[in-house]
């Protein structure tokens, strides 16, 4: 039996994410190796029992297993380019937030280094790590992501979506953009009856179930696109989406209609090309085909 | 006691949520008379129980509560209108889709005819009435929501906002605004992944936990908003929040990037404006005071 103390494994980069991720493994019994270009960062997970490197080409010979959470893709190469040759033979797990295109060039310069790579994107905040709710994309190395899948689900729930390295970054990004799109809509709601004398907490104890509830819609959304059909029967048209009563009403609160009109736009132009009686999830060509 | 069938209802209009609406009421045991324009539509609530009036004069003298749902505002003035006299003395609740500035039309047109008033909203599709899931609400008459809540309460859970008429309809469509820009956001992020082979309904079996866990940061972002000061410390600053790897993903993907650079003119409009070391909330700023 292979105990988690048998596992070296080494992270470079102890920024708030680094330093979580490092502190779920040393408190599971990993042996952990951790080196930042600050050295002060390591001191907390040293006094949990990680080993401190002096250097990071110390840390990448160390362990089998390299974990980087660096500040950026410009970052990785800077550190591990002098070190290529130390790496060879070993997995890389890179957790940096990188572009796919970012992630398919380390994939392709750790192929020519001898390097196993699997690439990481986090959808979490540092507090969440190890927490219910905390969940890690991965694409790249099949072996690394199976091998390593015990150490990695400390962390969150672990996703692997195929050996395209670009993958799991490029998952992060739409998720992501969900995220950033939804925050918007919450804000326009909430700039809305803002007027009326309603706070934000007031209108986001409601828009919290109520977009939760929603969210429900899109796997029928996805049942439709993916069918290939936007006008299959049972769902409310674009017409019916027509959102000039939103605006509207968002003029008369003095407020911008910007987010709103944004939305309008995909209806609009799916309604000009003729397919008002369609069902809504047909916006999406609007964002599929730039105008 | 006052058994359901002592409390005589008349409901107005029955299309597809009218019809659930005083299906809802029928079941319950109220004593329910429904008028429709088309009458045949009648047919199947009155095979469960309900009297069908031959006109809406008829409909609204056979009960002290008159509920309205009808296509649009001028259809209520257009059925209610003639009928000003027979309704004094009455309570008519309005869940017709109106905007905030029509339902205070309705109330001040409903107080000047001895009618005492209720606007309604329904966040829910039909088929939701009465499940869980579905909420309605509510603002106009304290009395008339506080006397027919046990009623209200068949078709889903009912909120009341105040005696503004309009704040029913106004929350109604702040919420519609969240909904539909929220969709916007995941038909982007479906968008992003589709051209890496990605089907929307493996998308969505991630977009789904991941925005329903998101909503969680609601109430965050409305602590600050209320608290006045978008600098509190704690939170993500704008800065962090520059999405300029996000549109740059998504030109490489070949799509629009409208949707996610309508979010980013929010942020940069704050950072443009020295907010740049402020937190995320503060883009409710671009929305509140229209460019």
């Amino acid at each position: 039996m292979t105990t988690n103390s048998s596992v070296q494994v080494s992270v470079l980069g102890l920024g708030a994410m680094g330093s979580a991720l490092a502190d779920a493994l040393v408190k599971a019994g990993y042996a952990t190796t951790v080196w930042n270009r600050s050295p002060e960062k390591a001191d907390d997970l040293v006094a949990q029992g990680a080993e401190a490197a002096a250097t990071a080409g110390d840390a990448v010979r160390a362990s089998g297993l390299v974990i980087t959470c660096l500040l950026d893709h410009a970052s990785v190469h800077k550190v591990l380019d002098p070190l290529s040759r130390d790496l060879a033979g070993r997995t890389l797990i890179n957790v940096t937030t990188t572009s796919p295109a970012e992630s398919r060039e380390l994939a392709a310069w750790a192929a020519h280094a001898g390097v196993t790579y699997l690439d990481g994107g986090i959808m979490a905040v540092p507090q969440m790590i190890g927490q219910p709710g905390s969940s890690l994309l991965y694409s790249g190395s099949a072996d690394a992501f199976h091998q390593y899948k015990p150490l990695l689900d400390l962390w969150g729930t672990s996703t692997y979506f195929g050996t395209d390295a670009g993958l799991a970054s490029l998952y992060d990004l739409a998720l992501l953009a969900g995220m950033y799109v939804m925050f918007a809509g919450f804000m326009h709601g909430a700039a809305m009856v803002a007027p009326a004398g309603v706070t934000a907490g007031e209108f986001a104890a409601l828009a919290t179930p109520w977009l939760t509830a929603m969210t429900g819609a899109f796997q029928g959304f996805a049942a439709v696109i993916d069918g290939g059909d936007y006008a299959v029967e049972g769902q409310q048209s674009l017409h019916f989406s027509n959102l000039s009563s939103l605006l509207a009403a968002s003029s008369d609160q003095g407020i911008s209609t910007d987010v709103v009109a944004m939305v309008q736009r995909l209806i609009q132009r799916q309604i000009d090309a003729g397919h008002g009686e369609e069902g809504f999830a047909r916006i999406i060509e609007s964002i599929k085909q730039p105008g």
